[in-house]
């Protein structure tokens, strides 16, 4: 599509430039979502792969089926349905990450002009892979637990959308986790609409307090589900998956072809390996219970250093809390001072649709051992408070 | 985009129902392009996955930069400006495939109604990548070196295209390799319209007789070029790049961001150290030996067996023979009768955006050794027969 209107549509590029920044030597970062390297699975995928490549090294590095691994799907599809998230092998399409599951839902569903109902804030990502197809991107409202029924109610009303896009669990950036009716209330109402709702779920796992919920695909089996191997097991597998109806699969399938042919054969036999492997569960509950240390880390360290009237919430899961600055003081100007202090963090307000989050934050927790995250709020929080003097003059 | 439209646009279904039966026990395929598995560099794969893993496992099955690993683009920028394919580092993209490359090509260049030439006939996956985008696609001549360039002039005045497609190096489906001439012609032409020309480059460097040319870069520094480690060293890797001008590259990093975030940056880091490693001259001269002995059976096979008024061409490399029938034989009406004598192939028709190839089939010489490449053609001379004996009412 015409370059310059792309590229002035995409997330703000001063994001881009604070996760730059925020490599550098020196800085604590809580800008970026990326999973703690130290926590995966190394010697277990490396096991994998010898093993694969020593048993079927010439199958697994061709080309092959577009959908996927027969076995992976087999795995994943008896994983998914014990997680509460339905899914039959035939059900499902193996992507390059979930980012590449936005992408072919894009691809499939949206005509320009097409609209897409999103929470207000939501995930950056998935406006860029949405923007190419030229929707017009709809805000609703959401509230502690996600989208607001009532707000999608109305929404369907007046928009008349062909995608609802949701992250029910912890979502990205508010770490906002659904309860079970609040998922069944949402599923109700597309259902009655009839409209397609995307449910995004890179998360789920990461769970650390609290129980463990159905997807959205436990209400209605229409909804479309794109999960994810990045956080559980690595980035660097590039793997992910689709689970969509089957009046959906064949253009899924056809988009997938066109833009990579079918994902590599090889991660794919390695994912399978592990996921049916007997190290799994317990690699989740020491990633959890690791996780789990580093968000009550910074839990703590924001009672303990930041200033009254800021306000954050406690999320069950996931990898982001949600901070609002006490009233009057806005995130933009906080991320210099910050970068000063030798911390990153990423303002809320570029995750809206609409405009909101002018006093937000997302402080991610995963990046960190807990030593550093306490360090790092202290040093957020002596920001805050020269940002706070400048405002009041002092 | 509207799936019924979509689904009906894409290459016909009948050439994947022929791909599903090839893989059947009994069949002799010469219907698909794959490389041969026997021939992929497993130990070297193998050993270089295990290097990686156990040196800096935790760095890459992290999340990458969108661009690409630095080292492989490195490596890469050298290897193909030695091979006459002008580069720098900074110019290149690592992608999930070349037919990544081709999704972001059109992601970043087309919109709805703009005009792309294509040869005819051409790359259907190529096309394949196109449609979503909603291109229109208009056929140039070819003759047996791809391209004409007095249609190609004759096509930028009359379309004003936004984008011309070319494989100038054994042409998927016709195995035509344009001369350096021939190159610098097209390249001029393109040129001096201010046109955008995509040069797809799978096969470069499966060269079996003549001598190395110089990519279209060579003549053009803003020619776009794609290339990929399927034929070279597995497609299991799913591993591709683009080359592309300052210009275009900021568009092209947005789109690899929307379909995936990054290409795996273990899967790059395995590449670059095969590569550069002192083994890769040695593995692509078995390659070539391999390859150009199938082919000479296959061409041997093909004097011997197939009847008077057959011919063929003699392809300096890739993978793909271009066979014309008898005159009044049509080569979909063969696919049947060969099958039934356990051959498969794919008629040619359905690569041309054009009317023409009725009486084509690209027969692919890659995927079965020269014993069994003989025996192949000889059944479908047998089948080429019997279509001929009802043809003629014998």
């Amino acid at each position: 599509m015409q370059l310059a209107g792309w590229v002035d549509r995409t997330p703000p590029s001063f994001i881009r430039e604070i996760l730059k920044v925020a490599n550098q030597p020196g800085i604590i970062s809580f800008a970026g979502g990326l999973p703690a390297p130290e926590l995966f699975p190394v010697t277990e995928l490396a096991a994998a792969f010898a093993a694969v490549l020593a048993a079927r090294g010439s199958e697994v590095l061709q080309y092959s089926p577009s959908e996927g691994n027969p076995r992976l799907r087999a795995v994943l599809a008896d994983y998914l349905s014990s997680r509460g998230t339905p899914a039959r092998a035939q059900d499902i399409l193996l992507t390059n990450g979930s980012q590449h599951g936005l992408d072919l839902v894009a691809k499939a569903l949206l005509d320009p002009g097409d609209t897409v109902l999103v929470e207000d804030p939501t995930y950056l990502g998935a406006l860029q892979a949405f923007l190419p197809y030229r929707p017009r991107l709809a805000p609703v409202a959401a509230d502690a637990q996600g989208m607001r029924p009532d707000a999608l109610a109305a929404s369907l009303r007046a928009e008349r959308p062909k995608l609802i896009y949701l992250m029910p669990t912890f979502q990205n950036p508010r770490g906002a986790c659904m309860d079970r009716r609040r998922r069944l209330q949402l599923t109700a109402i597309a259902r009655s609409a009839g409209v397609t709702v995307l449910e995004d779920d890179p998360y789920g796992e990461l769970r650390y307090r609290g129980q463990h919920l159905p997807g959205l695909r436990h209400f209605w089996d229409q909804v479309v589900y794109l999960g994810s191997f990045s956080k559980t097991m690595a980035p660097g597998l590039r793997l992910g998956w689709i689970v969509a109806p089957p009046s959906l699969l064949p253009a899924l399938k056809l988009g997938l072809q066109a833009t990579c042919l079918n994902v590599s054969a090889l991660t794919q036999a390695v994912a399978a390996a592990v996921l049916a492997g007997n190290g799994y569960h317990a690699h989740l509950q020491g990633l959890r219970q690791a996780y789990a240390e580093r968000l009550e880390a910074m839990l703590a360290a924001l009672q303990r250093y930041f200033p009254p009237g800021a306000v954050w919430n406690r999320p069950q899961g996931g990898l982001f809390v949600w901070v609002t600055l006490p009233p009057g003081l806005q995130a933009l100007d906080l991320v210099d001072p910050a970068l000063a202090e030798g911390v990153a963090f990423v303002p809320g307000a570029p995750f809206y649709v609409g405009s909101g989050g002018a006093g937000a934050m997302r402080l991610n927790f995963s990046n960190a051992p807990p030593a550093l995250i306490e360090t790092g709020v202290q040093r957020l929080a002596r920001a805050i408070d020269r940002l706070a003097g400048r405002a009041t003059g002092a």
